[in-house]
């Protein structure tokens, strides 16, 4: 618990949601109030990598009006980065690299805002320069359009995607049957291994338009079940259905649906996953002689910030400014975490810290309980969860009827 | 110029839009006003096919409040269709039901809702209407995402999807190029031989996030010189492009590029496209080396009222209720057409009418003096034309942070 007195490093790691940069503003706006014990803001560009390449921004030198046009812009602004630090006892190089620079510009108080694997790289940081003797505060902000973090009730970045693929859902759902003939929609929704995002498609069920089937990860998938799925709603339906399955659907033994169509792996060793909803629509079409439409919701379901969720917005906020103030109190080798409260029948929730060990690396998955309908469906308790962050709309002024995102100057911080 | 008494017949027909539902609650609330001339307001399943099978609504059974909603409910709430309709001179058949039905339900006032093919079925309904002297005024109203309907500056539908897009990809182009590692993202967009709706990528650019690419279906398309286009901005760009193709793309000859994917025709003859930035995401990465990312906006595109142009909403409820107004003041056999103005410097529009025949199977399309950067860019034309008209937010009530939609009742209004 150091109190200390120096500049703050911000980072955005892993990829990018619609309110990464509204925790990005937090943690900007709430610093610079502090100038008594934080001496200089940066903004790393690239994450970890503007680190070790001394690239980053002097953030003291943005016009105000833009940082807070920050919590309304989509994307990573300083830039986003997928760079897995090695081991430490299979190589040093970069930790050195990082304590070097640190020194060099009297970092004192770190933040990192990102997923699992961004949690592991703050985590390992952490305990680097703590067995080095170099004191910093160092706190993790949870993000993620996957809500797989542990420790905390959701991460900010989920809801507004669930916002996104629910609201989307609707719409399709008046789309994909208007015709007086039959047509199936197959609708892939991002999310590796857990299905928090892709269960974001039963809010539109719970609002009477929505898919027809839902397939989670967790849920080992079976091609001939789901064509049986397909065919048993087509055959009650008028030959219509929709069906929502997540990107990382995997068979019994484990392997992704997807690798079918492509085995290429990112540089995390993760499979790179995308398009098996167009592989699906090619067997279905050919196993029931159906019209089908494969639609992949692809990065617009992790940048549609003109959709976000007004209390993922704020969470998101919060989650940064409260990273300043623990950190500001001596907090460190932690992740800000979202506490779900009730207050008069109503949702709010309180920013708490998890330890950054229990946060990195681990996923959070949907419990199976919630899992209905064999496998196609979502219970209540998913229902309760969901339906309270995504309420509220948020978003950037508009300017000539299009969104007026924050421009920064990006100074850079280098000395 | 008939001043007739009787019911009055509205139909839905062609691809669905964020707003064609506007269009028929202004129909709806206006007619509902007249029932001094207008005795029942129908509403037919699926266009013209509800006609032939007697399968209509009684829309005067529907809850006001509803209708009200219809407003900002996309897609077309009736149900729509693609039935075209024969020479009448090859087959009577469907002439005579339809006039059969007319008279049975006393049918006056016909107004049918849709694009190019729509209004070449309400021509043809009116002009043998006439020539059998059944009395009924005809008003066709225009629909079209695509944007290709002459005699109106421009048509209901075309400004929501033209917001999704530049929204859209305003939110892409921060996204797409979050990381330090280069991407080429290919975006399709709707549009068969009309470039009005990809066009609309311009505006992005115009507010500094779009795209540095995009291909019109009116300029050939060449696959080297699209290979090399995207090299020379990668070559500048840090290996990074994002380029906005037609999904009616054509090479020198005529020849769809999306026929190279899939050969398949929809029941007017034309291809069924869609996918082309597939095929061009293989090519570009086979000879370029490249991270491709092909995104397909897909139907998302035409049912994202949630992202409506408030001009367009307003405009597609006026041209329904302008119908309306026109066939009771006695005008039949022609169709409603926004008329652009100017008043102190700021966009308004009036509705006007112009014949059926002119607006029917006729495709407007994008100057060519609009098309600049070796074609792939737009002119300031062109900005100036679509600006305007995507001005303003307008979107349905939120019910637990997702659209309230309308709900009809659909009572059957066959005797």
């Amino acid at each position: 618990m150091k109190n200390l007195k120096g500049a703050l490093m911000f980072g955005q790691s892993g990829g990018p949601t619609s309110v990464i940069n509204s925790s990005a503003a937090g943690v900007f706006i709430e610093a610079l109030k502090h100038s008594d014990k934080i001496t200089k803001v940066y903004g790393a560009a690239h994450g970890i990598k503007g680190i070790l390449d001394e690239n980053f921004y002097d953030i003291g030198k943005e016009d105000p009006k833009e940082l807070e046009l920050l919590k309304y812009t989509p994307s990573s602004s300083l830039g986003s980065v997928r760079y897995k630090l090695k081991k430490v006892t299979d190589d040093e190089t970069d930790y050195k690299r990082i304590l070097e620079v640190f020194k060099k510009y009297d970092v004192r108080y770190f933040f990192y805002n990102g997923g699992n694997d961004s949690m592991d790289t703050c985590n390992k940081v952490s305990k680097y320069l703590a067995q080095n003797g170099y004191e910093c505060n160092i706190i993790g902000v949870p993000k993620t359009i996957d809500n797989d973090l542990c420790g905390t009730d959701h991460c900010p970045g989920y809801a507004s995607a669930a916002k996104y693929v629910s609201t989307t859902l609707m719409e399709l759902n008046l789309d994909a049957k208007v015709y007086n003939t039959g047509l199936v929609t197959i609708v892939e929704v991002m999310g590796r291994n857990a299905g928090w995002l892709t269960a974001a498609a039963a809010l539109a069920s719970y609002k009477g338009l929505g898919p027809d089937l839902i397939y989670l990860p967790e849920t080992p998938f079976d091609i001939d079940k789901f064509v049986a799925d397909v065919k048993a709603v087509c055959e009650k339906n008028n030959d219509k259905c929709i069906a929502v399955v997540s990107e990382g659907i995997k068979n019994k033994d484990g392997k992704y649906i997807g690798e079918f169509v492509s085995s290429a792996t990112d540089l995390f060793g993760h499979a790179q996953l995308g398009g098996v909803c167009f592989a699906l629509a090619n067997i279905v079409k050919a196993r029931l002689g159906v019209k089908v439409r494969p639609i992949e919701f692809s990065l617009l379901q992790r940048c549609a910030a003109h959709l976000a969720s007004a209390i993922d917005v704020e969470e998101a906020f919060e989650a940064g400014a409260a990273a300043v103030k623990f950190a500001l109190a001596g907090e460190t080798d932690q992740m800000v975490a979202i506490i779900r409260e009730e207050k008069n029948g109503k949702y709010s929730s309180v920013m708490k810290l998890v330890s950054l060990s229990e946060a990195a690396n681990t996923e959070k998955k949907i419990p199976a309980g919630w899992v209905t309908n064999n496998g196609t469906g979502l219970s209540k308790e998913f229902i309760d969860y969901a339906l309270p962050i995504i309420q509220g709309d948020s978003k950037a002024p508009l300017e000539d009827g299009l969104p007026r995102f924050a421009k920064l100057k990006k100074v850079s911080g280098k000395k």
